[in-house]
């Protein structure tokens, strides 16, 4: 378990159930299936089967049911699991209208966006929550006051909704990010072995649409197989956020020090050494999950360099990268919204 | 001359002299002075002084001569450069109607956003005039066969527009991207001493309106003096772009490579070693800057943490990082038109 | 499931079997109980506990037995696991000469070290198994001629033998690194609350050094609970390994091209779109592995910013990102292994 | 001026005279020049050419006056201002026993390690100085007493010493590094066109190591041009350097909060809106120069993967992050010891 978001105990602290179960094998393999389904049953219209043959190996697809751990020896091969799926899907429904013309990437990428648009979904809704948590506790302490403190010095006085509403209002900000983005990056990928779809006839694009439309997604005029800008956009926009939360953080912590004393959280953790000690664990997560995803950003940029027709090793970067990006980022919210939710008391006594 | 940009002969192959120009000292060291002026000009809306006093004290202003050297010191001391500045305004012009009511942080985020914003148009400009010359190439070369590749290996026949494209379509949605972006970012910052404007009396709304248009920037109801998710969007874009442009370059020194041939560029560099080769320096270069975006950008991802009402750190590490991520996203648009330029013949004899 | 590393299906070309049991939950635990059962054993040195309080505490900490995720709850609250843990081993055992004058940093991080200490004799010999390995190669086909490319560009005639030694002569050099950061980093944390210790009485460095001898670690004259640098120093040499084997990766995608011929690989991975193709699945992992450890080691430089006596933030973030470097380190380790024993002919014929 | 170290005021804050002295571009020619000189002077040892036309092609290179500006458009046409360099020894002396057998990155990789190794030369003597300030202040404050704090909580009373000493003892430790790694990066590039130096007649060990003893250089049996770990090992330890004084200056920040008050400094920076605040400029300078080069240390490590016999790409990133990580640890190492100097009190009264 090298992974904090999977570990038995820190997944205690780390793990997004919501966003880990869109994202877990099973929901990836289930998205690859509906591909695969969708491409069977729609393959008529671009000319690969007959539009019978089509449908009854999409119902045969939609039918099977595989072991993520099946497609482990094949990965190892090939270094990417599809041509194993490929084969038990052929073998498990004797059908031969299946995967014709798509490639590896069409399923993985396609399979990765649908998680992908899925999370944010649920990150968009738990903006709108916090937003309106710290609306609640503007509300309620707004008005109290706090110094202002610049270069970590006290510098003039000013209240609790000066401070919050600098966590506050760029969520609203992130969610116009988001919906920016979601028709850049909510696309199906359809390429086939070299990206120009050549495999498949007259009626490409109304094919593409009828897949598109199946699994939820836009299609695009080529396969964006070599264009990797709307994952990283989508990374960036990840990492924008949590980076807004890490700020929270950090106040927080501040403002929890001893000598400070401008916030007073419920629940705190404890510690091994100091029973009487209240930790602030919720805000300094953000504040590590923040830097997490400044870090992994970088990789996700550098996956743009995608060499040629399909880059397996930039590729891969993206699998590494991505999918914790995307946990951290849903895990941080539930943790903002939790630490709002911790707050007993905010800022000084109104005079 | 620790930064290739301004070295006397690096900067041969990395300064990008338009840009250079917009971050310059001179060119801060003018914004800077543009902010002050607007603020001098419009404080009586925000009744900091009579609007005589203002006014003449922003001519006075404005018609002062002041090397950026002078700054230096002042930096030195302060860890920001304003202090110094509006002393020497103050002693320069004998005027009063100064700076009162703002802080460093209003005119220092607000010279960078002039800078950004004037180095955002000019690299839209290059976007359009690197697709138009993309699209030329594809008229010229488009239907040359050209072996595909998926994971370096050769795959299918395809033809030279559907390698190029993947460079050419990115960069319209990287001009959708800074459209988008641009009302996020382009903003005068102004907080006062703590961020909430309250050295500023009635008609603060009427005055930063009046400042930011004689900037030609937009305002916002705050201060974004703690939120500084505009700034690491910007940076992300540019990151994006840099990206497009080391994918095409890494395409770029494939293609050349002897037993490919799949390009023949004119003027490439030379060697010291073998007077005979001729090095695809543009195309390394463009892998090179789309590497070095992609390791900045984690920085300013980092910056996002921004304690309190001002953090000294994470400010100056912005600096650091912004204005050279900018020169190399100018950089390698001009090396990747340049590039294009360069292209002899691409793809193989059409059949 | 997030992480590659431990995923269904990706675990089969991400996952290095040995280095994950080195990692795993039930080995983390292992050592955590460990480290308690030494403090128990011998606590009386620092005055803790008697002698035989302590020996018979520190037998029934070593019959304990617990699952990882017996953990989870308690470290969902505290944001470390350590006080779940010594609750339970007091209630499981009854004894109460547990832990007084440890604290949860002591535990986890000594716990952290063993498994990095383990893991870096694995890849110590590893080192040696591919030196051999590389050695070989050059017996066998060292002579061959070979265009010497810089620049990507041909340059002049070389031998193999002289672009296998970029890949070989470094592991040697950092075996050296290895085993002059072995002192620097495989060593027992001891601090207490606040990390001096103060909780100890006279004997303490008996008490140290009795710890970490039956730990089988170093001691040193002081916690180093707020010096990370050893740990940092040791992701530094890792990505320095994967950076090498990364260059070996990028030379062998490289020398494969068709059109350039270099080197034939057997058993590369298949395409499900192109069965006749032969991806050199294992090389392009080095690269990817390579650039992650290179992402990754950013954040783990970051967390040597870790303020006063223990910083959850810098903490936890060493948490996410060291096991994963490990992971990957190793599993490049082997793959470049069996990269090299794929190697069937490498270079030209010799004339 | 994008860099903030060579900027006519940001200067004032970041940059390092001593280091940036031997980064200059005159100091990066004349080591250049000192190469080509013994190179010329020794190359009779390879077969070359006869001594007598070295030592007088030596000397007439030794009184070349250039200015480096004159390597600019050479720069621009080669990516590299080695072969301009040659033209103009050749032209300017009129001799011909110049640079044979000689590459471009045989000059560079020399030239950049000669400032590398002068640098590291003044760092360790700054780890020296700052450790001895940081000795005096234990003996001076030492045993005040001082909250102890975790997870930015407080914790239990320690005494200044406690704090200190994890600022002061991995510097020691940090000597211990740069004394080991020494060896592997005080080495003279000595390669030719694709590095295996066979332009180089019998005599190459015996020219090689005369070469390199005129430079003060070590020797090493093959050219390291593709074995970049020399190098991104050093900016490991710099970036370990930085971390540890960014975790002093973070503390310092944290120590000089009103309502903490456990440090007093004299000198601090003002403000333009508060003329009362002391800022603690040189505390948050540490951590910015510390946070800069744990990102820029990513793309060194990226430069790891340095394809084939010499990678543009690659080399070039090198160039741009290595000296500035190298300025930002002079101006690290000396703003902490000015930190220290400020430092009129620390810790509370002595009960």
């Amino acid at each position: 378990m090298t992974s904090a978001f999977d570990h038995p105990w820190l997944s205690g602290l780390f793990a997004d159930e919501e966003i880990s179960a869109l994202w877990s094998a099973d929901a990836q393999l289930a998205h690859m299936i509906a591909f695969e389904a969708a491409w069977s049953r729609h393959g008529h219209l671009a000319r690969l089967w007959s539009e019978a043959d089509g449908t009854r190996a999409a119902s045969a697809i939609e039918a099977v049911s595989l072991a993520p751990a099946e497609l482990r020896e094949g990965t190892a091969q090939d270094g990417v699991c599809v041509p194993a799926l490929v084969r038990l899907l052929k073998d498990l429904t004797g059908e031969s209208a299946i995967h014709k013309g798509a490639t590896s990437q069409d399923v993985i990428d396609t399979a990765t966006v649908l998680s992908l648009v899925q999370s944010l979904d649920v990150i968009d809704q738990r903006l709108v929550d916090l937003g309106d948590a710290l609306s609640d506790l503007e509300a309620r302490f707004g008005n109290r006051p706090l110094m202002g403190r610049t270069r970590m010095q006290a510098a003039v006085p000013i209240t609790v909704v000066d401070r919050v509403q600098a966590w506050r209002l760029p969520l609203e900000t992130h969610r116009d990010r988001l919906a920016q983005l979601r028709p850049r990056v909510a696309l199906v990928q359809i390429g086939g072995a070299a990206g120009n779809r050549t495999a498949l006839g007259d009626g490409t694009d109304t094919f593409c649409t009828a897949v598109a439309q199946e699994l939820g997604l836009g299609t695009s005029p080529r396969a964006w197989h070599a264009m990797r800008d709307g994952l990283a956009e989508a990374a960036s926009t990840l990492s924008l956020i949590t980076g807004t939360l890490g700020k929270m953080g950090q106040d927080i912590c501040l403002m929890a020090q001893q000598g400070i004393d401008e916030i007073t959280l419920a629940g705190g953790g404890g510690s091994s050494a100091m029973p009487h000690k209240q930790n602030p664990v919720q805000a300094e997560l953000l504040v590590t999950l923040a830097r997490f995803n400044a870090v992994q950003l970088s990789g996700m940029h550098h996956a743009l360099i995608h060499e040629q027709e399909r880059s397996g090793a930039a590729w891969a970067l993206e699998w590494m990268l991505l999918p914790q990006m995307v946990q951290a980022t849903g895990r941080a919210l539930d943790g903002a919204i939790d630490l709002v939710g911790q707050t007993v008391d905010i800022g000084g006594s109104e005079t």
